[in-house]
């Protein structure tokens, strides 16, 4: 099949292309390296694990899957280039992961928060659109997140869910409650994805995707703490924009930083392994809905709350002679702490997803991976603690309930 | 009350201006007088009813009411001019009406559909970032539509309902169901404002408004057909992405010209006068919620389906002599024609909302408004038939069962 990755270069981007690659998919793709400059400039931080260029990606791409893979330079919020992209390679599938994916980036300021609503509106405009006119049969793979939702106290269906209201009945979308900009930006996104399906006979698959972790994928070589080739490894953030919690966590270990949950811990979250998530658009990819359809699928493998990862993380690492501490920060963000959580996630189990393995094991791949490069991590420790809070102006976090000073001052 | 109202110039902010003024409040706005030119240049239409510029009705609005009207020249995009407006007049209350109205005009093309969504986006932002920061204590009222619900199989309440799921129960936004990019884009406003309140304990009303008809408020003057001031006037569009409903059914009845509803005229909506909009609005501003608080107002006089107004309008033409023929037009939009509508409309009714008369008083009052200026309504006829559809090229819509020419070639 012929598979479309806008935002190739990314974490999830870089990873896809292999993995379907591998499966025999014909793959292209674009990217703007908005990530890499939004990590090294603005934060300050880089890349855990080192990343190779787009050319040396592309060439090791060629040498290890035997396939050119396509590739253009450009912002997706360029319509002219969008369609000339997607006139040129005719994908059948479009996977959309040329999306801002951070929260605390949009609630930087008024300009960070206007910059990812439109930039995640324009960009799946211009797909929309250009799919409608140039390649109508396409399946559209959105990437959305479990944040869509936020913390309801009830279940979680997979998108829709029947409602009873006053005697009557009607088949609906579930409310959204999303907690950051970024959030209400794949709520837009997802509504807009939506009624391009009912208008024009679009078919999509929006993906309610849990937090993902984890440092490879198999295709980037089986042996953790030695890839196969550098090239082909795919990038691993951990300041306070880009890093998610347990890839945060297992960077704080690996240098004896503290490892730093924000608030009481007791957020609860679905979280899949990158391996998984790889999988699970795969199965996607693959099995697409109906001309017209728009389907909502919840990604995730497992629901953990953040201190229990925390310990997790702690506990795999003392393993391998890590002695981190856990320290709770100061919550940056407005989030329920204390809250129920039970979101549905059958469609994928029905398409044969099965999770790859026990989070232990994952997380003990991630340190032998991370070991190498504690330098690099150390280098870069002050960004680890969050500066960006939802409300107030930007400051490091504090620890929770201390008058300590921080670790990184 | 000082009220600052984005989108003066405008078709109910021209209104709001002189009602407000004329019940004691401090009036200020802006306007970049984007509807004139999308009016005038962009459609090839203009007012039925002249209107004056806006230093003309500057000039009309201090003779009248006694006090200026502050007025800034502007791209609410722009958020340097917000926050200088905000800082300068330090409004207790924004009652925003500075976004893009039209659905059709969002359905025009990929270049309108990002347009109307950006700018009313961008928009409101700017607005909740600079109240945020200069006048947190003010009131937003957000000039949101019916359109947002869409016409679920279930009774519509007023923006938030009890949802009973599973066993468990929970207090959330009611689904959106938008038919436009449009009506999409004013989803996206509510979602962002609801989630400012939240988030830094602004006040907000998000008013669900139904279609709005009428060619005057008292304060224009109070004899039909005779305005005690032109410059007063506020305008009235009839072409295809502009005018609305009874608007256009007027319009056309008075210069002999079918009364065109879409399809089979079936749909049902909730549509309310002029001065019962400005009524409601000023009840709004008048009574704020709690800093904190995210209310929903749906707000319309009665539910009426488009073939029965078009009936109503041919009726009371009739009186005065006009001979209005009724012809069906093939329906430009995607929407359903045969639906259960039954939206709750009762916190303005407690705020003391009063219809102010009986819809064929009004629509008299309109015909005789309109019957000075059929000349000027006939020299652009061509308008009246819309050419946006929802889904394929720009073109006529013909006579619904009917292989008969237009009236309009």
């Amino acid at each position: 099949m012929r598979v479309f990755i806008p935002g190739v270069d990314g974490y999830l981007g870089w990873s896809l292309a292999q993995h379907l690659a591998a499966r025999g998919h014909e793959v292209a793709g674009s990217d703007c390296f908005y990530r890499r400059r939004w990590v090294e400039e603005e934060m300050g931080s880089w890349s855990a694990i080192p990343i190779a260029s787009m050319q040396e990606r592309r060439d090791a791409f060629k040498e290890r899957y035997g396939a050119e893979l396509r590739f253009w330079e450009g912002d997706l919020t360029n319509y002219e280039l969008v369609a000339e992209m997607l006139e040129d390679f005719r994908p059948e599938a479009v996977v959309h992961l040329g999306e801002c994916p951070s929260a605390p980036y949009s609630m930087v300021d008024a300009k960070h928060a206007i910059f990812v609503q439109v930039n995640n509106i324009v960009s799946t405009f211009n797909l929309l659109f250009a799919m409608r006119d140039l390649c109508p049969d396409a399946h559209l793979v959105k990437l959305g997140t479990m944040g869509e939702y936020g913390t309801p106290n009830l279940d979680i269906p997979e998108g829709f869910f029947e409602v009873d209201f006053r005697g009557r009945k009607d088949h609906l979308l579930f409310p959204r409650d999303a907690g950051s900009w970024y959030h209400w930006s794949k709520v837009h996104g997802s509504n807009n994805v939506m009624f391009a399906c009912k208008l024009w006979g679009l078919r999509a698959t929006d993906i309610m995707q849990g937090v993902v972790f984890g440092t490879r994928i198999d295709e980037m070589g089986a042996v953790p703490g030695s890839p196969s080739d550098q090239r082909l490894t795919t990038r691993l953030d951990f300041d306070g924009c880009f890093g998610t919690a347990i890839n945060r966590f297992c960077c704080e270990a690996v240098i004896d930083h503290p490892i730093t949950p924000f608030g009481k811990g007791s957020q609860r979250r679905g979280f899949l392994p990158l391996r998984d998530s790889m999988q699970c658009l795969a199965l996607t990819v693959e099995n697409p809905p109906e001309r017209g359809d728009y389907r909502v699928f919840n990604q995730f493998a497992e629901v953990y709350d953040l201190g229990e990862l925390a310990t997790k993380v702690q506990k795999v690492a003392a393993e391998a002679g890590l002695h981190a501490t856990i320290r709770n920060l100061v919550n940056p963000r407005a989030e329920q702490e204390d809250h129920y959580y039970n979101p549905d996630h059958d469609h994928l189990f029905e398409l044969g997803y099965r999770p790859s393995g026990d989070i232990d094991s994952e997380i003990r791949v991630m340190l032998a991976d991370l070991m190498p490069h504690r330098e690099r991590i150390a280098a870069k420790r002050d960004v680890l603690i969050p500066d960006v809070g939802w409300t107030g102006p930007r400051r490091k976090m504090k620890y929770l309930a201390s008058e300590e000073p921080l670790a990184i001052p």
